[in-house]
């Protein structure tokens, strides 16, 4: 449908998003903003303990306390079913969800919620946490994936049964899930191999770290209609998942999405908004709860911790023939890491003849995993990129070299057997070697330059768009995706180029649930690719309309003229049979009042034509042999981006994708002591990237239209965050001659491995 | 179209009101409501004077004030335009518009806005108000419609030249309008007239007297985007009026519709929000303004006082032959009275041979008038009723038996030459004498029954329906038509009778001007008719495409089923080609992600097919010779309301409509003295009728549906305030011997006819 070469109006411009002005003069309301009359303001009590059974808890003392107005346990909450319940991008069991927001038997992980209160001032409701007495019959807890995994291990879930290749077992574990991905026959591809290489490796538990913290504000109001405000990236999954969990119909929620301050997968689950329900139908007043920042590090859902062993074969010419990897994959304290998408990622770039991936989905004492970023594409491919890197230092070849030889496209097959469509790998790897970055040598003590490709999907899901002509000839875009990464304006810009109108024509708006159809989170690099897509067919509808009104117009007995007798080009309807008929968008818009009232187009979507995205970067890193800290001198990332709507918004997406994958690589990570209680649970020891210590990360961005959108769009906004650590490991082996299995690369690790190491 | 038998299933029922809940437990968010942060809170300053030029306006000592954040004047709002501009129900020049915001050279009426502040408080405010200097050149005012048409009244607009008969003329004046309306020969007609009967009449300024005051809370981006929250009947006029006093493109407002605590008319102009809007761009900070009710009565607009001499004529078996009449309508300080609307309604009721109307539309130094109710039929059915009964007792006939001689029918013209569509005025003549009311006898000293007709039109205008479909089954309707007398349920009910569904499966939802297509106000007895039209056709489009989505599922290669081979009948889709082939509506709303995505219906209507209303009432008196004072004692109100979708509602409206009628025959007037100011500027002593003072009123729903319209509705909420002051005046008659031609017919005034009348 694309076409590379398009000659876009609107399209591939850098204009000004529409809610830049209010959000930097303050104006933007995010969820904490919101404020109502006789708004109470509650407070979560948090396990202290990462594993403990809960005997009871009394909250007499907490009720009594002079400006308390209520008080909630799980016992408020109607006992969940043991079903799959709505979901963001990863599905969920609603007795999971549901346990998650409140612990009914037992805690799971230290911070895990067990009661709340709401007051007439935070200070009243932090005090009455500390009246509500929990007896805990106290439990050890397991903190690491491989000691869960032990038949000898603290078992979290007494009900879990092993799922194992798809069957349910009679096994009772920490692991709920075990599959395995296929794609011809490793076994005898490794016979064939010249080389191999097999290594082990370890990711650490990472946050997204996004600046706002969790919030929710919930009226219940009289005739059992629930009005929440919150910061989410879907405020229909707020919706699914609120009404599950408080078991009322969905349509008896409203959710009006506030300003994010940041998501990146995290702001997807619900914590808050059922505990502030119950609150608020308790006091019959508005609720309102914001976390702390430990309460963030604590009890929200960070990307899980991981081991992970890869096996890649070779023969000497450099054509990789076989390829294993085992991916063990913490969930938290519920089933649902992102193993399987992380196993379906691990070989993506690849077209390997032969393939296997055993994932595992493992429970312990830890927050349960959420969403980040290409969920469990960067943990696998720190693993199968630092691999390939070594294959190609084994062979004697440059990596991207390797990677032209074995580099996935169209029609190659991946692991669980779905083939690619037109993809752009191969056009990424071509980017690098090309860049003026890779052509200019790496000179100097201890630097060294790494590379490394990944990949991540682009899901299609469910998008609504309406579109309502202005009398002025704008148009109001109403969407139900919210607005992270400027979206309103890639959206907006595909309405135009359909319209044939300026950008500035488009008035984009994010409503609530109430005011417009369903649509999927903004998450799983689908916003722009899926919501424009409705922007786009919603626009053709308009555009169908005002050619219906202009032969309406032109229409007489002597010389009938017929919608399809009106053509549309640059902003003017032309009568085909009377060229001398003519109207512009403008003059159609205000004559609505005299062609029939006003115009409406709409368009709903469930696109099928994703279009994966690949990504290579190439880093130079300078180590400091005295204390282990790695500098980044230098870093480019290319990517295929599909067609770039708003190029600006496209860089920044990978820019900011890049510095969250250097902050993988050498610094964050969740350090827990033996009782399970994180050690580092603020931004001063919870140490992410700032501006000072970067360089400028340069985008190539690679345009390969996908064939499934009308303009071609990708998903863009995951997958820069997955080469960067293998990237950065490679780039020290480089400098160092030392490989690094374990994230974060930090000082005393890369120390460390420099003193000790291999 | 719809049928006066129909088997409905939802229209006809009596369920709860959507917003009821949140409305009696105090939850709805009213324009007194919003607050924002850093709001600053705004006050005008008014005319002390009726009419004076202004020399200067000083506001330099204002600004000084500590906490007053911005001081603006007319000077500030962007020369107007000399053009018509956006409007209600009745159309209004930019430049008189704008010059009633805010006086820019003259004012016209005592209470005209001359300034405006924004200071932290609102006692800074208004002692902000008190240090601006205005330097006024005093000028006569006049007071009285009849004064104000003399050659040497005071003129109120230098500019203004007078239209007569749809001409421009030269002449400056402050009759802004002289038209006439003429069917037949009156002139002739006379000529063969038995009994002629000739009075004039005088009506006073009344006010609509809504509970809750004008407000406005405005906030000037710094991107030039303007938000507005108001209460309001029609958010797209202040949209479209704001933008135009402002100068500024309509797409760059946003209003978004408050509840609304009544309106009646009154609640269609701006007032508040240009000026509002000026403080907040000055200020930076949102402004709220509220009336008190002294600006209420002095500054808003009322409906006109009148002077009206009617003449009509019949044969001595009741057959009217000619009727006159000549309407002076007091327009306020601006051009724009109902007369014209008044002049088309006089006779409305008849199928009189011959009529003649003059209308005169003057300007005088009164608040500029705003619709009410029916605007200006109930001044003119003062006149022609009154004249009617007196024409009956002349006859020696029944009123009511006159009436059935000369009633009007589907078919016969109107004074501008309109044929009527199917309408029942007949039926409530029918239904008034057959009513046990009318059957029996009054008795008693001092006691008269009184009947009168009248008539009201059904406007089209433009609305915008969009439906959305949740996955439970239910949908989200969303309309932009403000909902005052509850219109959410009997839109809802129009939706959930089209699509089979119950009526609490719909959720209405009142957006702001961002969030729907153009809606027109509710005004006009509109609402019900055409945005419930829209409902209909929206939901008419979710039927259409959940077949599409039916045939979808149900299609094969070996058993082709397209959308035409699916039938819907009572919440079931059924494949005609194999009735073992059925899903529900709910089913097919739990499955729309797995046959296509979300579903929206959507519809925008400007329907012609309008069906006008008429009214009979009958009511029982009985006046206290000593002090003049009427009580009613019995209330009988028949009306034609074509299907009641809602019977409550539409009773309600009745007798709402009935106790205003009340209000104006017997107690409402603006007393001015003779410098222009009014005296009785609060509702102590501005009396209107409280439910202490009144008996029940009984209210007979004719239903003759109109052919216009998919369930038959017809406007039902404004005439039922047409026949009161006449039929309590024909009541007094009876009990008294008196008749009454001016209105309020206080016990002052019906004292003074007893003791010196005619």
């Amino acid at each position: 449908m694309a076409e590379a070469t398009a000659d876009y109006k609107v399209i591939g411009t850098r204009p000004l998003r529409p809610d830049g002005a209010d959000k930097v003069t303050g104006r933007a309301i995010y969820g904490g903003d919101v404020r109502m009359t006789g708004m109470l303001h509650g407070k979560i009590l948090r396990s202290p303990h990462a594993h403990a059974r809960i005997k009871s808890i009394d909250t007499s003392k907490a009720e009594a306390l002079p400006g308390v107005k209520a008080v909630m346990t799980a016992s408020d909450l109607p006992e969940p079913e043991d079903r799959m319940a709505a979901a963001g991008e990863v599905a969920v069991n609603l007795k999971y969800l549901a346990g998650n927001v409140m612990a009914r038997d037992k805690v799971l992980y230290k911070g895990h919620a067990v009661a709340a209160v709401a007051a007439t001032s935070i200070h009243i409701a932090e005090e009455a946490l500390d009246l509500i007495e929990v007896d805990y019959e106290v439990l050890p807890p397991v903190m690491d994936v491989l000691d869960a995994m032990k038949d000898d291990a603290p078992i979290l879930h007494d009900d879990l049964k092993m799922m194992e290749f798809g069957q349910q077992t009679d096994k009772n574990c920490n692991i709920a899930n075990h599959f395995q991905f296929k794609l011809g026959e490793p076994e005898d591809g490794f016979k064939e191999a010249d080389v191999i290489i097999e290594r082990e490796f370890n990711t650490a538990t990472v946050h997204q770290g996004y600046i706002e913290p969790h919030n929710a504000t919930v009226l219940w109001h009289e005739d059992g209609h629930l009005d929440v405000w919150t910061s989410t990236q879907g405020q229909f999954v707020v919706q699914k998942q609120t009404s599950e969990v408080l078991g009322i119909p969905v349509s008896d929620v409203t959710v009006t999405p506030c300003e994010i301050g940041g998501g990146f997968g995290g702001k997807i689950p619900v914590y808050l908004e059922p505990a502030a329900a119950i609150l608020s139908k308790k006091s019959g007043k508005p609720v309102k709860i914001i976390m702390s920042r430990i309460e963030e590090f604590d009890a929200t859902g960070p990307t899980p911790g991981s081991n992970m062993t890869v096996k890649i074969g070779a023969k000497n010419d450099g054509k990789v023939v076989a390829a294993e990897a085992v991916l063990k994959f913490e969930a938290g304290a519920y089933p649902g890491s992102p193993v399987t998408a992380g196993a379906m990622c691990i070989f993506a770039p690849y077209a390997f003849p032969n393939m296997q991936v055993d994932g595992y989905d493992v429970v312990l004492n830890k927050p349960k995993t959420a969403a980040y970023r290409a969920p469990g594409a960067t943990n696998a491919a720190y693993a199968s990129e630092t691999v390939m890197d070594e294959l190609a230092e084994k062979l004697g070849m440059d990596p991207l070299e390797l990677r032209q030889i074995n580099g996935t496209k169209e029609g190659e097959r991946q692991v669980h057997g779905v083939a690619f469509p037109r993809i752009g790998y191969m056009e990424t790897v071509h980017a690098a070697l090309e860049h003026e970055h890779y052509a200019t040598p790496l000179t100097g003590p201890n630097r060294g330059r790494g590379v490394a490709s990944g990949f991540w999907f682009n899901v299609g899901f469910q998008s609504s768009v309406v579109i309502n002509v202005n009398s002025d000839g704008t148009v109001n875009l109403i969407e139900g995706s919210t607005d992270i990464g400027g979206t309103r304006a890639s959206i907006a810009m595909q309405a135009a180029e359909a319209m044939e109108i300026p950008y500035e024509d488009v008035k984009p708006h994010v409503v609530n649930t109430d005011s417009i159809g369903y649509t999927d989170v903004t998450g799983g690099s689908r916003t722009t690719f899926a919501t424009g897509y409705a922007a786009h067919d919603a626009a053709l509808d308009v555009i169908a309309q005002m050619k219906g009104r202009c032969a309406g117009r032109w229409n007489s007995d002597e010389a009938p003229v017929t919608a399809d007798d009106v053509d549309y080009s640059g902003g003017t309807f032309i009568n085909k049979k009377n060229a001398e008929q003519t109207m512009t968008f403008k003059e159609v818009a205000a004559t609505l009042a005299r062609t029939g009232g006003p115009l409406t187009g709409s368009a709903t979507v469930q696109p099928r034509g994703v279009g994966g995205a690949f990504a290579t970067h190439v880093v130079d890193v300078e180590v400091d042999p005295d204390t282990g800290k790695v500098q980044i001198l230098r870093y480019t990332a290319t990517q295929d981006v599909g067609t770039a709507i708003h190029p600006s918004y496209v860089e920044g997406q990978i820019q900011g994708g890049a510095v969250q994958g250097i902050g993988w690589a050498l610094n964050e990570e969740f350090v827990y002591n033996d009782d399970g209680n994180m050690v580092n649970a603020s931004f001063l020891d919870y140490r992410m990237p700032t501006s000072l210590d970067l360089p400028m990360i340069d985008t190539v961005l690679v345009e390969v239209p996908n064939p499934g959108h009308p303009y071609g769009v990708r998903g863009v906004g995951e997958v820069p965050i997955v080469p960067p650590p293998a990237a950065i490991a490679n780039a020290i082996y480089r400098a160092t001659g030392k490989r690094m299995t374990d994230l974060p690369m930090s000082p005393s690790a890369v120390l460390n491995k420099l003193n000790n190491g291999d």
